[in-house]
């Protein structure tokens, strides 16, 4: 038996087409057009890539995008001012940071200061809150991706185990959050667990998030279970080149698992369509309008 | 073998004991006397006890005790000016508004003008998101008393099995987070949950928020476990009175279990004593000095 492999890419590219026509609506029937503001500090290659591919997909969707790009020496302050002012300007619904931030400056100390209204990577205190109280909330975008891939393979996740390997403030705890929300069992394990193969072969779902190469094995994985991947991590071929595996063993979890999302072509591409599902969904709360997504 | 029974009276005594030696040194070092300001509107007669119990041992513990007890017809707008007037009052650290409330008032909307700062209750989105991302935060009362009297039998949570039953903002979520922070795996479930005794037996530390009585039997507990029973509920008895059970059936599971929580005498006890915990702690905040508890 192999596993059905979870589509992430194709399912983004639903989301985001869902998205552009929410846009629509939005621009012919409110007058308003989302707008995103992405904010770079410094040159970090990795992170240029990101931002660019969030600008061409922001505007592909029929959203306004502003890319703010400072200097790698730019004061915390400088920075500060600029997200004040994001904050004040009305054409922008959503802000996003993009970390890491040089070492000068505090990203909590940044993130703090946005609008929690604007917070698209739903990482303000705020919105944490809100999502751990059952309030609306903006919702870190990779922990939404994970359970619209889930729910890819369940229509309905209500009474299934789901273990979250992984306790980080941007995956780990949120999405343990919305699987609660989606009436799973919830179990989060970490570095500290006891016998964490025995913890992973209770999983109905499983969402690994660890960030270590290859960690969870394919004898952990229970039979038929649906294994969401949020692990890319780069790692060296034979060749000297390098290649992306997630934190599961995906040959081995292939021939275990009910279903799998492959890495590259997971998780992350819904990461970016859930951001700018965020940013329409702020656009919609700031003009008082019920969210259309 | 009969379980060890946790006393949560001595506990919650030895505690009320830590904070008056706090208040002295915050009186003697720094001159500063905390303040809990206690809100009661309506004549409920639990809420009234609960209330006078927390202003007693408020001044038991050498801290100013405000209770404002307020009509039942009170409007919302009434009680979010106290409120407002408690934020802005210095000699006013902690700030309980007593629940439920009133039909015509939203409780939301009072915890949500709170000053965090002051919401000893742990229930502003603030503090939940605070402590949903690690941050200091102040903490929901019942959850800090299950964890500091599981640990009155393990000193270290590192790598327990813990089982919260129940998903409430107020004990279920937050003692999660708690645990969680003590390393514990960390399962939460609930009334969707499949095969609950089963999940039951894998605990380590359980933990029985559901408010229904005597729910967890004797043979949902693995042996040599530590329960922890958060239920007060109150059930008819054969002479036509009343008595308090917990959420666990008690006289089954001191059989089984290593360690239990009496109902009375258990979790109940260490409510208000984390309360005045808490009281002390945003004193020392509001003061700019460092937590001395």
């Amino acid at each position: 038996m192999t596993a059905r492999i979870i589509d992430g890419k194709a399912t983004a590219a639903a989301l985001r087409q869902d998205v552009a026509k929410a846009v629509e609506t939005l621009k012919a029937d409110h007058g308003v057009t989302p707008g995103l503001a992405v904010v770079l500090v410094g040159e970090d290659p990795a992170s240029a890539v990101y931002v660019r591919n969030k600008g061409k997909q922001t505007v592909e969707a029929g959203m306004n995008s502003y890319e703010h790009r400072l200097d790698a020496a730019t004061s915390e302050e400088e920075l500060l001012d600029l997200v004040r002012k994001l904050n004040a300007d009305p054409a922008v619904n959503g802000i996003l940071v993009q970390l890491p931030l040089p070492a000068q400056i505090d990203s909590a100390a940044v993130i703090a200061t946005i609008d929690p209204a604007k917070d698209v990577d739903g990482f303000h205190v705020i919105n944490a809150g809100r999502l751990a109280t059952g309030l609306p909330a903006l919702v870190p975008c990779t922990p939404v991706g994970c359970v619209i891939l889930a729910r890819q393979v369940h229509a309905d996740l209500t009474g299934m185990e789901a273990i979250v390997v992984g306790r980080s403030n941007i995956v780990g705890k949120p999405v343990a959050q919305l699987l609660l929300n989606e009436n799973c069992t919830v179990t989060i394990a970490h570095s500290r667990t006891r016998d964490l193969a025995g913890v992973c072969r209770r999983a109905d779902l499983l969402i690994a998030a660890v960030g270590r190469p290859e960690m969870i094995r394919g004898n952990w994985i229970k039979p038929g279970a649906t294994v969401i991947d949020v692990g890319i991590n780069r790692v060296p071929k034979d060749d000297g080149k390098t290649r992306l595996v997630g934190d599961v063993a995906y040959d081995e979890a292939l021939k275990v698992a009910g279903a799998i999302t492959p890495v590259p072509g997971g998780v992350g591409p819904m990461t970016i369509a859930c951001l700018l599902r965020n940013t329409v969904e702020a656009a919609c709360r700031q003009n008082g309008i019920e969210p259309i997504l």
